[in-house]
């Protein structure tokens, strides 16, 4: 066995949790003064608030105004620790985790790692796309999209000036849709301030549905409604289509219709991020983790997992609960007054998961709103919605700091119909010169 | 010959300026309404507020906040046209530029290239070190710096601990000082709640400088005041000493003494960094170019240089002016005003530098300035000079979103002694796992 992680002795039993998303600081804050050790390990130094990132990568909001760092969060919690570190595997029989900055005793493991994209297995796809999971892709997004129309401007040829101009995202989920009416608003009163050579009239947004419908997790007054703020909005949405394949410039339809970008934005799906070392019979299709109403690992006593990562499957829950902040949340808050009984030999509260509704926002005074209250249903669409939209985000937002600079951004950006944060800073996934990528036909 | 750059058609003559530094830019702006095409060419798509590039490298202010894309400066000044492309070399007989996206013919060329990182040759210390010159190598030190941290937890040998809280800085002018003080606030208020594991009293941070006093370009009691508040603040200052090596992790000096640190920040010197195909004549010592009292480049009729790289060398001033901001607007500005007089076959004005006078902060309520106003100097320390430097600094930066946001910022630095951006985004210099990177005889 190698180096230990150096963690300072307690005699409380140590809680391991594994990931930093909602449901990793949810349940951290909620054992804050319970006579246990929480360790918090994360592979980022920082909080994402994940709803937002199709902002970053409209140049909307900076990226230091959506992620947080875990040591301010916990800045008054003496029982907390945060490690930066991957986590390696764990072995379940010793009761140690393996990291890359060593090995790590727990009493209780909590898994907590969330989702990553999922390409359904296709590499040529991935390779080429850009997913909009985390800060980096964001940032690698925007660095794209804006890259996009500085090399337009060397183009002559019609095709190859589409291919630079067009997006195509995949995947009609609430990111999906948000990110392609903030583009259709950058199109509208942004980009032809900025690139006054070029006409904006041929630069087309796609979305690409595999169902019948977008928005599928919400009601079909809001799919319905929101189709239509994106046909207002002149984004063509493709339903009952998928991608076949993509090889950075052509993105062929399973219908076998085409479409010509070299921007295929991928926000179709997510799996689960599992550990290695645990029993493979607990990680069910998604690669999402077999959990029983304590958020308990099924075959485990002292491993836990929560957020989008659990499959918490019961007789009404055939599929788990949905992939989103709500349920991380509530099932954080949970487990941690569940440890606490443990602790204390308290009988175990089930997970009932209050559903509080969906919402989505398709450009300026545009949103769609399921509500849930008292379990009442509240749907609205349109202005209202949108303010509840902002309202609900903003309180939402981790410091009274990054509340404000979101706040601010906003009223900035809706005066002046301007964004911003029109930035190529660093790496994008195609920052290089135009001759080393514009195909050589061109020259 | 390859390929031409695209830029629209025009009868005016063509002003190619490479680079949009503040010379760059106060060009292109007075040039707004006059019959030339201003085309503006530069590596990253925005102007950049060298002043305040340490406060990012220390979490105090977003990169967002201080860089400003060049499109958006130049919304409505019709004549002007941005490209992002870098500039390979010149060919002065058929007046053409080399670029990345292709070639351009000029009427009048402009060199605003600006300064480099000066490591004087030494090629180990130019790869273990690290610059402070532009947003990327801001953003990286923040990474760097933060990093470190998180590693020293899990070190237990003092001399390796130290190596990663320990920083030297080579360079005792303005941005060397301002760093030393804005790391001294970090260790005094912000990193030992961050890091209540350890011990802050070990953390050291020095300054290396080649002559007997730091801030050499500013009055003699600005220096002493500086080095006081510098000695106030823990932060130790080596005079009279250089650098000889640095493997990246033992900083030798020619006195002989030896520092250890993962992080030498190099602040020590900047060269200027002239285009390819111009007559070496006219390259004087530091790579500056040699240019008369109207920014023209010796030995050529339609070709200038501004700011950083030009060296205006006079009978008064055989050096040519700081490499600073103020000479760099001023002969922006008046280049301007010259152009149009060639074009209308008026005399040109000859350069007369207008010192305003220099200052420099160090941490909270202290800095030093040296202000002329209509030629008379005064000299303040502390708390006036430490206003003055905020309002100055504030009323210079380009736009008034980001005015606002380094203002709130600066606000809520104040009231709660927090540096909020102590984020990890990316890739610093050195964000590898500690087992990668720690020497074996650790583990």
């Amino acid at each position: 066995m190698g180096n230990k992680a150096r963690i300072p002795d307690s005699e409380n039993p140590r809680v391991v949790i594994v990931g930093g998303g909602f449901a990793g600081i949810e349940l951290a804050k909620s054992l804050n003064g319970v006579n246990v050790q929480v360790v918090l390990i994360d592979k980022t130094n920082h909080h994402t608030f994940q709803p937002l990132l199709y902002q970053v990568s409209t140049a909307g909001l900076e990226a230091e105004s959506i992620v947080y760092p875990f040591r301010k969060i916990f800045d008054e919690q003496p029982n907390f620790f945060f490690r930066l570190a991957q986590v390696i595997s764990v072995d379940t029989q010793t009761q140690v985790v393996e990291t890359s900055i060593g090995f790590l005793r727990y009493d209780y493991l909590v898994i907590a790692t969330g989702a990553t994209t999922n390409f359904y297995g296709n590499k040529e796809i991935e390779k080429n796309s850009i997913p909009i999971k985390n800060i980096i892709d964001a940032l690698s997004l925007r660095n794209t999209i804006l890259s996009n129309f500085e090399k337009a401007l060397q183009i002559e040829d019609d095709e190859q000036l589409n291919s630079l101009i067009d997006f195509v995202i995949v995947g009609g989920g609430p990111t999906g849709v948000e990110l392609a009416g903030a583009l259709s608003e950058l199109r509208k009163h942004v980009f032809p301030n900025d690139y006054k050579e070029l006409d904006f009239l041929k630069m087309d947004i796609h979305i690409i549905q595999s169902g019948p419908r977008i928005l599928n997790g919400m009601s079909e007054e809001a799919s319905l409604k929101a189709l239509q703020f994106l046909e207002n909005l002149n984004v063509k949405v493709w339903l009952n289509r998928r991608v076949e394949s993509y090889d950075g410039y052509t993105v062929v339809l399973d219908s076998g219709e085409k479409l010509i970008t070299r921007t295929l934005i991928w926000a179709a799906g997510v799996s689960g991020a599992p550990i290695e070392g645990l029993d493979k019979k607990c990680i069910l299709k998604g690669s999402r983790i077999q959990v029983d109403e304590y958020s308990k690992v099924v075959g485990y006593t002292n491993i836990f997992a929560i957020g989008d990562i659990a499959a918490m499957v019961t007789p009404d829950n055939p599929q788990g609960h949905p992939m989103m902040a709500q349920p991380a949340i509530q099932q954080g808050r949970l487990l941690g007054e569940n440890l606490t009984c443990i602790l204390t030999g308290k009988p175990l509260k089930p997970f009932h998961y209050k559903d509080q509704g969906s919402m989505a926002t398709i450009g300026r005074h545009r949103a769609v709103a399921d509500l849930k209250i008292n379990k009442k249903e509240y749907k609205m669409q349109g202005w209202f919605a949108w303010f509840i939209w902002m309202f609900v985000h903003l309180i939402s937002i981790i410091g009274f700091r990054n509340r404000l600079f979101v706040f601010l951004n906003w009223i900035w950006s809706y005066i002046s119909y301007d964004k911003g944060i029109r930035l190529i800073i660093g790496n994008p996934k195609s920052n290089k010169p135009v001759e080393e990528e514009v195909p050589k036909a061109l020259n």
